[in-house]
């Protein structure tokens, strides 16, 4: 039902097997109204959404009995996938309605619905404690009892968490429903958390789900529509969203951007190539009557979104989610903010990441020292691997990769000679610290590019990772091979901090000095037995 | 002739006048092949380019004279404003053409060229000091020689600097040029530059030439068409360039995206909503018969360079183009590099930047401590002001802005009564250090959105300016009054390495109790004069 296709980060392209049709995820369902929609699904289907969300709760209302006969596909004159909600949002906004989760399970059943939501009781979030609880107990009595009324026939049902900001409680909710039978899960009401830009709070709010819940269901998170939550959701794991972003923005006259939202009346240009903004001209758009002026931002909103999905897709595709999040990052302070958290989740994000992928991976700062590539590095270096030799030669980094192809190790491995067997030859570099000759063309030690510079943050960084491997492996001799380089501040205080470190100047063009120089200071010399 | 409207950093949004309309700048000039171009001027102008770049030289050899009697517009039907190149491109890659700068001065006037360039002879990169220098020597005798033979019309002249990567070379050319009675001035041959992605060289490159040019001159970068480039070379101060990449770009398969370009074999989505990519699948593009193929990821291809455009535009506009920048960064380590060397540049780039903005700025991390608005707080609190109250009042800053408006701070304020008539009242922020009560409301200083922590580096930079405003106005009496916040390791900081500096614990409910404790700090106590 739910098949994995790449992964990346938490973050997954799988396929999702419907009644109606197979969705790539992850993607947006756009919200429609089962009676009042300007936009025609259909029209949707064009831009790249392949299914829709829809309220079952609103279409009970309106349509009646009237609906079971004709069915939710041709109610809203959509024949792709469905997702229909049953009125839990109308029980948080207005305290209470006039059916039970069973009532609605069977309805959503016999309207046809591809995928179908439990009646749950949203948390909210400025609730107390107490009833955030006692939403999760309603809640789960309401999945058990849909669960027992639900007839099979195809719908795929959606197991609802909740929990709101009381991270504890979200756990509890996701383990227990977590065992219930479900084919998707979803993350209730991050509404006001998405509204406050606070991506810090989301973004453990889904961690917490995510690693509660089943790994091989799909995550549906309600709400989210906006270019800066869609990369940041589907890297900690979301496949699925509904959003009534696109009108709900557009009515405000909210113009959706790559980086955020803007009013048109803060525009002075259309910053995007979508076929209404390649038809239109902002001025145009300001004097259109004004529902068909709702009409075009909403199909612009639209298609912005629309490509915001294939490039986070592409994103994991390229094995570049990382970098693409934080181009996102960069766009808000508090996206930026959680950005710089996620090295607190490694393991998390780390099991998703391919240990090959098809592209570099770039580097541009000390916050990229954790992403998922180099602890995975690291680990592998202090528990995977023993170094047999005790003697350690160090050299910087080079341009040329994998760097035992560097023309200074080439003409020194031959300058050394038989002298070479002696030593572990490891390089040093500024992502990953110790990379011995060994690993040195493994993926990604010889695919990456780095702009990192030896501030305090990076030294410290990397200076733990050698004194940790270089403990570990107890060499009794390490020598450095300094050349005028970002490496060189490193070297410098490891030769000051480390036991038994010397360090060579390897500039200049004569080699026979530097092979005489590890020559010399291979064996103890007097003064290290004085040590 | 040259009209600046909106600049930030030294970009700027201006109106250049030509004889055949009125361009917007930054604005790209798509090159167009005289004789053989498959997308036709008009077309472009549709997709939102009022300029294109075309060959005088090639027209001169294709159409010789009957092109003097017909005219460029009419060579190429297109009623924009068309600049033309002059050979030097040819020169530089050929070694040799049969014209003179004379002969091609007069040639390009009958042909009625709006912006027309002297023929130059190209530095190129990989040359050695003497030839860059001869080739800055050929290239001032060519500009006097054609603005001697230039016979007026109404051609704008576009005056060529040369001295590739020699940047003191490059600076005498800029001078030299700079004095004669160009219209335009242009920057030559940087394509290797940016063809190696070295946006470090690129951008010392294009200051140099910048900062030795009249200010009220547009300058045009020769061949820059990639989407880092642009917003790069626009905030550096570049107001025009010309490219030939959309076309060269698409007859290698490659397909230009928001944050550089991919190979269409490399990619499984089109991250991207113009009409293009809108109207064909990934898979449909690819199967195109190979002249429309090249047509249409030509076409896609001008469609994210005008994006890139208008995108960079609006964030002249709304003051964000630091912002804007620090996202494209992310997209490439090397613009990253690049990005935080701008420090470096701190007048250059103030001097563009508006002291009052329509938006917020954000605050994302160190790199952004040098950006204008920062330097500019710098500058002001030291060199402008002057504190005649000797006792400092320092609270740390709120998330209420401005500051005097925090519940705390009017709390406070009420309980000291008279007594903070003693003080000169201060707010420590993180990006802009120590913000006088007088100045908390005056922009940037309450709109502005924050992600720094007191890191390593931040700390560093905050406590430098701390210093420096302390001793400048030799406070007697420094007073902290501590929150648990952000700013707390830095009154740790301040308390144990500035004189007279007293930290209050001002958490709790007891405001009588900070009162009292300000009250006694107010005095040098007893300890004060042994120390």
């Amino acid at each position: 039902m739910f098949e994995v296709k790449a992964t990346d980060l938490a973050g997954r392209v799988g396929k999702l097997r419907t009644k109606s049709g197979v969705l790539e995820t992850p993607c947006i369902l756009p919200v429609v109204h089962p009676a009042r929609q300007s936009i025609a699904p259909r029209e949707m289907a064009k831009l790249g959404f392949d299914a829709v969300m829809t309220n079952a709760y609103i279409t009970l209302k309106v349509f009646g009995k009237m609906a079971e006969e004709k069915g939710i596909h041709k109610i809203i004159d959509y024949d792709g996938t469905i997702m229909t909600d049953s009125g839990g949002y109308q029980l948080l906004k207005y305290g209470n309605i006039d059916v039970t989760p069973k009532e609605m399970a069977v309805f959503q059943e016999k309207i046809g619905s591809d995928m179908a939501l439990v009646l749950d009781t949203p948390t909210g979030i400025d609730v107390d404690r107490r009833r955030a609880s006692e939403t999760i107990r309603i809640t789960l009595k309401a999945a058990k009892e849909t669960l027992e009324s639900a007839k099979g026939g195809g719908t795929l049902w959606v197991g609802p968490i909740q929990g709101g900001s009381y991270l504890d409680l979200l756990k509890k909710s996701a383990e227990l429903t977590g065992k219930m039978r479900f084919d998707i899960f979803a993350l209730g009401s991050p509404t006001e958390v998405m509204e406050a830009y606070n991506f810090v709070l989301l973004a453990k709010m889904i961690i917490t789900t995510k690693q509660a819940l089943p790994i091989d269901k799909p995550l549906h998170l309600f709400g989210a529509g906006h270019p800066l939550t869609i990369p940041l959701a589907v890297a900690l794991g979301c496949d699925l969203f509904d959003s009534a972003s696109y009108i709900l923005y557009a009515r405000e006259g909210r113009y959706i951007t790559d980086y955020g939202t803007a009013r048109l009346d803060e525009l002075t240009y259309l910053p995007c190539n979508c076929p209404v903004c390649s038809e239109y001209t902002l001025k145009e758009i300001e004097n259109l009557e004004f529902e068909e002026r709702i009409q075009r931002i909403a199909v612009h909103n639209l298609n912005v979104l629309s490509k915001e999905i294939r490039t986070t897709k592409q994103a994991i595709r390229d094995g570049r989610l990382w970098e693409y999040l934080g181009i996102k990052a960069k766009a808000h302070p508090r996206l930026w903010h959680a950005f710089n958290l996620l090295g607190d989740y490694g393991k998390f994000l780390e099991d998703g990441t391919p240990s090959f992928k098809p592209k570099a991976i770039f580097f541009y700062e000390h916050n990229d020292l954790v992403r998922p590539e180099a602890l995975r590095h690291h680990r592998k270096v202090l528990e995977d691997l023993s170094m047999v030799r005790k003697k350690l030669l160090v050299l910087p980094e080079s341009d040329v990769k994998p760097f035992y192809k560097s023309s200074f190790y080439t003409r020194l491995a031959k300058a050394l000679g038989n002298a070479l067997e002696d030593f572990q030859v490891c390089f040093l570099t500024l992502p990953f610290g110790m990379v011995p000759l060994e690993l040195s063309d493994v993926y990604p030690l010889s695919q990456y590019l780095s702009s990192l510079k030896p501030d305090r943050h990076v030294m410290g960084e990397t200076l733990k990772h050698i004194r940790e491997f270089v403990s570990k492996n107890a060499f009794e001799r390490i020598i450095l091979l300094d050349l005028p380089d970002a490496c060189s501040p490193i070297f410098k205080k490891m030769a000051r901090s480390i036991k038994n470190c010397h360090k060579i100047d390897a500039t200049g063009s004569d080699l026979d000095r530097v092979v005489r120089d590890i020559n010399g200071a291979r064996k103890p010399s007097f003064l290290d037995f004085l040590a």
